[in-house]
């Protein structure tokens, strides 16, 4: 197991009726915005939920937050927060929101020439306004962690602080029955890849972190596809049990203490940034392809993926390995997403692209050895079409 | 899946090396009370290296925490505190000495008649000095929790509260290569049984939760056994598995949102309590008995348990249970503990004292459907014979 130091403070609470928390959660004399996404909420239910939770609170709203969240909307923000004195946000959304408001937290008290720094160039912030969050959608993990990723034209660039992680989270799976199933197979398949990246490694014999991560894939391979379907598609322990896989997908805990390969998120933010893609969709498109290409470096993994998580114990372990992706694909495709460049249309003809804008976010040396250069990245592609 | 609330905002520092962390996280102008054991810490290296880490630092000494900490020897902390103006609290040992230093660092600040009020009648307390903690024997989780158990004249009680839960936790799992034998045994089975006493009830169908426990249960039997007998004995990675292990069988993560039954542990601390058998000694002879006692209540879980922990999939239902709970049985004979009130000499005639006790002590309802009156712990003890 490699060293780690690890913390998530976030305050969890978690289930039906739990919306109430935010007026204890939130100080009293908080002047508090409410940051939310396109609408959704006020269909669903969960705007009124929240509105009546700050009854006794000084509110204000920015609505509007995109998937995939643009600089330019957020950095509208500001100007409610310094004409009102705002000294809380509170995100009410999926992944995209909360990271939004993250971004929105940290800008109104950055002190540096401009918030976008913060991302292009990596500036440090030390203060940001504190967050809540209500999670309407779970994938990201974004409502107990300090990640954070925002477009300006067409970049999509991250930044990470615990600075910025949310002091609390609401997580309601009820609220999740008012998805559309595009929505939640993106979800299912994030919180999926975002297990994979810290798992699909080489063994340091992190057997916690291992089996763990293992437990989150066979709960997501399982729950995942009932929720789209009936006589599943109501139930609430499923769409439980894939907001608690979501969240511990990226909290932090199951990365701890092993190394991670994030190249399947770096490749696909360029699909995402030049195409417009869902994000889980490039993921869904990349992943199978890095186990591909990267099928030697991964191999002990893979062997132990493929006996753990999918109970493959028949042929030697090529054999195991090639179902295991086959395995892998099959899942992706019934939870409805792409897993071929050409199911979104692309192909060879769009490789230059997409490996052109790798080499300008520096994304040069990815995987869990810094071995996938552009070329491999290449490779990737390639095999993805 | 239960509504639950959960948070654990303990900074864990884990691995080789990480004892300077100590100099950061304590605050420069703290005063720091160094609350210890038995004095093994200045065989194994630990106390040198902690007091290297405080070499900037003001810092008293506390030595003599024994085994299931007793309230009379806890409550001298309380003069140095007073003296020095002691405002933190660094503990360095097992559980018992962490547990120890919660109690200590609450009783400083108790604003009662008595800070044995705390154990005896539950009494409130609104504020404590701030803790660390530095492990060295892998057990009872307290390094991340808020738990801890004090003993007065035999009666062995216990409290809970955020308030006392360590601000950072040091994790070396090289350091528990000086533990005995029987040191590392109890931990591993005090460990497994907390993580049984979460798991083992009715599924809620929390899948989550259910196949963390499974991953920590596969842990400890696997790399338990292993730290006890070469070659393996000296591997630092099944330390560190049976140190992270043990801190998240009992930080409140695999707990959140499943019920839990907590009758092993109440039982066996009256068997503490009366005959001074170690803590960890005293699960083993009780948890198999709950096992088969309760074995219809129980039953889902514990076909669960048979399939999943211990890959039993020959015969029927009762049959799986059977050798589960033998094989349950044989892992804890493996780690050299008994399994039997015969084992440490104690039969029939011991148990109207034990049950008196429970009594005594209200424990009249245990378990996860509080079905566990003093009639089934009777029954348990019998079983146990």
């Amino acid at each position: 197991m490699l060293n780690f130091s690890f913390q998530n403070p976030t305050r969890v609470h978690f289930g039906e009726n739990q919306m109430h928390v935010i007026a204890k959660e939130i100080p009293k004399d908080a002047k508090v915005l409410l940051a939310y996404g396109g609408g959704s909420i006020k269909g669903n239910g969960v705007y009124d939920q929240v509105v009546a939770a700050l009854s006794e609170h000084t509110f204000f709203e920015f609505s509007g937050i995109e998937p995939n969240p643009s600089y330019d909307t957020l950095m509208k923000a500001q100007s409610i927060i310094s004409q009102e004195n705002v000294d809380y946000i509170l995100a009410v959304g999926g992944g995209s929101v909360v990271d939004g408001a993250k971004f929105i937290a940290a800008a109104a008290l950055f002190e540096g020439d401009e918030p976008w720094d913060i991302l292009s160039k990596g500036a440090s912030f030390t203060q940001a306004l504190p967050i809540g969050a209500v999670l309407t959608l779970p994938a990201t993990g974004s409502e107990s962690n300090g990640n954070s990723v925002v477009t300006r034209n067409g970049d999509k660039l991250s930044f990470s602080s615990p600075i910025v992680r949310p002091e609390f989270a609401v997580l309601d799976p009820s609220v999740t029955l008012s998805l559309s199933d595009r929505q939640i197979s993106n979800g299912v398949v994030d919180a999926f890849v975002h297990v994979m990246e810290q798992y699909l490694t080489y063994s340091v014999n992190g057997k916690v972190q291992d089996r763990f991560s293992e437990g989150l894939l066979q709960t997501l391979i399982e729950d995942g596809p009932k929720a789209l379907n009936a006589p599943t598609k109501d139930d609430l322990d499923v769409r439980a049990n894939i907001m608690w896989s979501a969240t511990m997908a990226l909290n932090g805990l199951i990365g701890a203490g092993v190394p991670g390969d994030w190249s399947t998120h770096m490749i696909g933010h360029e699909l995402t940034g030049e195409f417009g893609i869902d994000h889980a969709r490039t993921l869904s498109i990349v992943l199978p392809a890095v186990m591909k290409v990267q099928r030697t470096q991964k191999q002990g993994k893979l062997v132990q993926y493929a006996e753990r998580v999918w109970g493959l114990t028949e042929g030697d372990d090529e054999a195991r390995i090639d179902q295991a992706i086959a395995k892998t694909e099959a899942f992706f495709q019934q939870m409805g997403v792409p897993t071929r460049l050409s199911d979104i249309d692309l192909g060879e003809s769009d490789i230059d692209t997409l490996v052109n804008r790798l080499e300008q976010h520096g994304m040069t040396a990815l995987g869990e050895h810094g071995d996938i250069t552009l070329d491999v990245s290449r490779k990737i592609l390639q095999q993805a079409v």
